[in-house]
C-alpha cells in the first residue's frame, strides 16, 4: 500500500528543511508519497496555511496525511497535534492551522503526539516539524493507529476563523492572498448568499468600498476592483489583470465588511 | 508497474493548484510517479510551455505521461486533447501547447477528452487541470488505451511555431526566455546552418544587430551580446553574465531575423 | 527495495534542467524516490552547495544516493566524482562540493565515474547532470557495485572549508546564506566553545563588530545584530527581523574573526 503525505509549511524552498522532514519520512515510511503542497506561506502567517490546507485536502483520496507546519510556537509549550477528519488525517503543531478542517467536520478526532515511539529520541528546540511532526506522519502513514499517537485532546480553534453578524452587515476577514494578489476571505458562499442577492449592497475593504459582485473575472474591467465567490466557495477581492492585495494595500487578518447599500444599523 | 506523469502549469508554486491535480492523479493511479517540470511559465504563456515540454520530454522514458496546463481558454469550447507521439502522451487544452512536438512526430495521433468516464463528475469553470486532465493522465498512467479516452480529432497546431523564409533571410520569433535571461527561438540548428557558415551572416532583434555567432558562452565578452545554438538546438541569443532579455527588451513572440549582410532582398 | 535519490543544484525551477535529469534516473531505476534538496543555490556557489549538502544528509536513511550538480567547470577537465561516506553515497563533480562530508568521515572512499556503462552514449559539454551523473545515481539506486562507479580516486578538497587558528583569534569564512538573510559561517560549536566561554569575545564580520554572542534568536533585540551557534552547529549572524546579509553586506566567501577582545596577537 502506498500513503500519501503531503507537506505544507513557510520553510521556502531554499534551505533543505523540507527535504530534511522527506528524509525522515521516508527512513521511517520508505513507500510513502510525498505531496508538496506549498512552502511559500509567509512567515508564520498560520491563517494562510490554515486556509490553504483547508481547500486542498479535498482534492487528495481518503487516508492520505496531510503534515503542515507553520509553526511560530515551536520551543514554547504549544501542544504538537494529530487530527482525523474528513477520513483523512492532518499533523502539525495545535495553533489552529487545523481550525477550517475542525468547523467543517465537527466529528473530528484529536490526539496529542506524546507517545515518545512515534518521536526522534532527539528533540531539537526549533525543528519539531523534522523530530515531532514528520515522524508521526511517516508512522501514521505506516500504518501505526491514530489513537497510538498520544491521549484525546481538544485542539485549539482559531478566533480568526470567526464570522460576525450584524443586522444589515457581516464582518469578515482576509484569510489568504494568492499567487495573484487575489484577496481571499472566510466569508463563505452560504453566508453571503443573502447579501449579494440583494440589488444594493456592497463591500468595504480598506479604503475602498467595492459594489461590483460578479460572478467571473471576466466581468471585470482591467484595473477595477470586484467581489466575487471564488474557485474554493470564499468570497474574493480581485483587480482584473493586477494585484488587488498590492493596489488596495491588504494583508492577511484585515477586516472585510459587507453591507446593505443605506443601512447603517 | 510504475507510470511516470510529468507536470508543466503556469500556476506559480504558492498556492496549492498543482498540490490538487497530484491529488486527483493519486486517487486514481496510486503508483504514479510524479515528476514536476515547471510551474514557472509566465501566466498563459502557451508558446513558453510548447517550448520547454517539447525540449524535456525527449529525456523521459517510453510510457511517459505529460500533463501541461498553460491554458487562457479555460472555460470556453476549447477541446481537451490528448497526443500520443514518440511513444509517449501528451495531455492537455488544444490551444497549440503541443505544436512542436505534433510538428517534430507528424505520425502523431490525437484524441479529444469526451469520454465522461475519465473526468470528474464535477467540472468546474476555471480548473480543468484538476477536473479533466489530471482525471486523464491518471488513466493513462493506470492502463486506460489511449482510444478509449475519446474519438480521434485534429489539434490545434499554432502559427507561432512557424518560420518564414525568404531569399537571403530567415525570420523567426522568440520561444522562451530563461532564468538566466538568455532568449531562445524557434530557428533550429538545420534551419540556420547555412546562415551560420556564411561570413557575413548576422541576427536583428529588437533595435540590435548582432554579428557575433559563437560555439560557447565562454566566447562572449562579459556583457556583449551573441547568437549561438544552445543545448536544445535552438538558435538562442545571449549576453554573457547578463540577462539578454532586460537588456534588449525582449519578451517571447517578439521577432527575429537572420540575415547576409549586404543583401536587402 | 525502493532507493532514495536527492538532488541539489543550481539549476532554479523555471526551465526544466532538474526535470530532464529526473526523467534519465526514472529510465533507469523507476523505483526510484526523487527528493529535491534545493535548486535555488546561487549560480556556481559550490560552497553553499557544500555547506547544504553536508547538513542535510544526516537526515535521510543508509543507502540514500546523493546528487549534487553545481558545475562551474562543467566542460573542462574537472573529473566527475562518487564517494561513499557514512553509508550514504554522494555523486557529482570534483570541485569540492563533497568538501565537508570527506572532512567529517575520513575513512570515505571515492570513485572516478569513468565506465562507460554508467553514463549516456552521448555527453554534452554543457550539462553533465543529466549526462553523467544522473545515470551513475540512478545505476547506483539499482543495486550497482560503487566499486564498478570507475576507478579510485582522490578527491579534490576545497581550500575554502579550512579555519585558520591564531592566538586568541580564530578565522573562518561565510559558507551559506540562507532564506531569512542569516549568516552561517564554517565555524563549528567545537571551534568557539572557548572562545563563546570567554568574558570578552567578539566577531567581526565585514565592517561590524558584534559583541552579543546568544543562546536563541529570542535573545537578540529586534534590529540588533547577534552571534549564535544555530542549529546546524555552526557559527551564525543574525539580525532579528531582518536580514543580516543585507544590512551587513555580507556574501559567502566574506572572513569572519573571533577574537578575544584587548588582545591583539
Amino acid at each position: 500500500m502506498t500513503s500519501i503525505v503531503t507537506l505544507l509549511t513557510d520553510f521556502g524552498v531554499k534551505d533543505g528543511y523540507v527535504a530534511s522532514m522527506k528524509g525522515v519520512i521516508l527512513g521511517i515510511c520508505p513507500q510513502a508519497s510525498l505531496v508538496d503542497i506549498s512552502h511559500m506561506i509567509d512567515p508564520q502567517d498560520v491563517r494562510s496555511g490554515a486556509y490553504l490546507i483547508s481547500t486542498i485536502y479535498k482534492d487528495f483520496p481518503s487516508g492520505t496525511i496531510h503534515l503542515a507546519v507553520v509553526d511560530p510556537g515551536v520551543g514554547t509549550e504549544r501542544r504538537a497535534l494529530a487530527l482525523k477528519a474528513a477520513g483523512q488525517f492532518f499533523v502539525g503543531p495545535d495553533n489552529g492551522i487545523f481550525s477550517l478542517i475542525a468547523k467543517e467536520h465537527p466529528d473530528y478526532q484529536a490526539r496529542s503526539l506524546e507517545n515518545p515511539i512515534y518521536r526522534r529520541s532527539r528533540i531539537s528546540h526549533t525543528f519539531h516539524g523534522r523530530d515531532i511532526f514528520a515522524p508521526a506522519a511517516a508512522h501514521l502513514a505506516r500504518g501505526a493507529a491514530f489513537e497510538s499517537l498520544g491521549p484525546p485532546c481538544t485542539p485549539m480553534l482559531a478566533q480568526w476563523s470567526s464570522v460576525r453578524r450584524m443586522k444589515n452587515k457581516l464582518q469578515g476577514e482576509v484569510i489568504y492572498i494568492d499567487h495573484f494578489g487575489n484577496i481571499i476571505t472566510n466569508l463563505q458562499r452560504r453566508d453571503v448568499a443573502a447579501f449579494v442577492a440583494a440589488k444594493a449592497c456592497a463591500v468595504t475593504i480598506g479604503s475602498q468600498v467595492i459594489t461590483q459582485i460578479v460572478n467571473t473575472y471576466a466581468q471585470v474591467e482591467p484595473g477595477n476592483a470586484a467581489a466575487l465567490i471564488g474557485s474554493s466557495g470564499y468570497l474574493e477581492i480581485a483587480v482584473n489583470q493586477a494585484s488587488a492585495a498590492e493596489i488596495l494595500k491588504i494583508r492577511t487578518g484585515d477586516h472585510i465588511l459587507l453591507h446593505i447599500i443605506g443601512n447603517d444599523s
